[in-house]
């Protein structure tokens, strides 16, 4: 492959496994990777022996030896401005914008051109919880078949990974897919991947700004405060926010904060 | 997938796997086939112990079960009219067209609409010989970096046929992408490519949110909390709010109102 991006839009795109269980399937990523071109890869909480597993087979590669652990999806998407969970289901999240693998990968060749962004992959089993999820700003689908919808992790990751190095290349050749030709910021932000804004916010300050919001929701008494962490989290997604009014809106809850806890 | 060729049309195309050795490979590839919807499997010399193995696998599935075995390429290719081989090499191959998938996706999908065509993959050790190059009309190369060129076999084969599912989807349908295909009008909404805009929050409610908003930052003696009214106005403007979640932040924020008042 000649590589259609610059390098550096390479490694602004981080892989990130969920739970993920054979060591078989982490290496069948890394290598899919490095085909591609790609090297930040993440893993969270894994088994550790398939982890450590995968890391001692024979050529695992740089891909698997630079990987990173993380002990929660939060800490390991911190650093990233969209964070795109992967699906084979057709409907099942209705909380969240569900875009086909082709047009996803649009927004996140442009996400990675001013910033980082996350491609979460769950366990073989149970694919990415509700919880892992909460940190999405929308899904992906492979268009898969309906009888037999669930792939291989290692060939979801390869699919996805050539798609996006197959629009980069379209990109640049002028064969400019329609999810390219938005212009507006308001027609991007109409498309529910909000964060693709080129001053796109953090996800640690996006983070910062749900846990003040149900510190605030506790001491109010607000029911149920406690549960609605993940919804808040959500929440805090599906605003169009920028870093100075995430800032500004944090700041209002903390004096509401203060308020309601000076007796 | 909602299948874009005719149903026929899938069963026209034959993924060849010749002299394979890891029965998973064998898997991986049937598992492959079932999710993009083809279902003619044929393997050529495999490991006897190999194929056998990955029949007996649990859940090996319908395509690996039907799959037929070859003693020779001439055998596995007789009945089809156009024989294309894959290949991680660049140049290697002089006396042969070298098509990247994406073109050559093109050449396979027209020629099943009239006849049988078969996709070749090589060993896991050695790909293709150039005996069993010399059945083929022409060779793909899937577009990996020069570093790294060669994929994993079932990871290969899921790259091919996503291609070949996902092209015709847009061969059939003139230039449509298959986004548009998306069912409930939520959905197309959202993608933003559908002239129908998302159903806009009423201003009226927006206007109830930001009133909220400024009641509580009165109530929390925020500075100048009288005078950022027009500020909050154009605040919740920018937060690409539905009408869902304008309530809800409406019902958090009343809550800490209640809160703050009560002394």
């Amino acid at each position: 492959m000649t590589r259609k991006f610059p390098d550096s839009a390479y490694g602004q795109l981080a892989v990130v496994l969920v739970s993920t269980r054979n060591p078989l399937n982490i290496g069948a990523v890394a290598r899919a990777m490095s085909n591609f071109g790609f090297s930040d890869l993440r893993v969270v909480d894994p088994y550790d022996v398939a982890f450590r597993e995968a890391r001692s087979a024979v050529g695992a590669g740089e891909v698997l030896n630079a990987a990173r652990e993380y002990k929660t999806v939060a800490e390991a998407v911190a650093d990233c401005s969209l964070v795109v969970g992967t699906t084979a289901a057709r409907n099942r999240k209705l909380d969240y914008t569900v875009r086909t693998l082709k047009e996803g990968a649009g927004f996140i060749r442009k996400a990675i051109h001013s910033g980082r962004a996350a491609v979460l992959f769950g366990s073989e089993k149970r694919g990415l919880s509700n919880h892992d999820l909460s940190y999405c700003h929308g899904l992906l689908r492979i268009p898969t078949g309906e009888d037999h919808p669930s792939m291989n992790l290692g060939q979801a990751v390869a699919v996805c990974l050539y798609e996006l190095a197959r629009g980069a290349a379209s990109a640049t050749e002028g064969m400019v897919a329609p999810d390219l030709q938005a212009t507006s910021p308001l027609e991007r932000s109409q498309r529910g991947f909000a964060a693709i804004q080129p001053a796109a916010t953090p996800g640690a300050e996006l983070d910062r700004l749900a846990s003040i919001l149900v510190e605030a929701l506790e001491s109010a008494a607000y029911p149920k405060a406690a549960s609605t962490h993940d919804k808040v989290v959500r929440l805090v997604r599906r605003l169009n926010l920028s870093e100075q009014d995430s800032q500004l809106l944090s700041g209002m809850l903390r004096q509401m904060i203060w308020k309601m806890r000076r007796k």
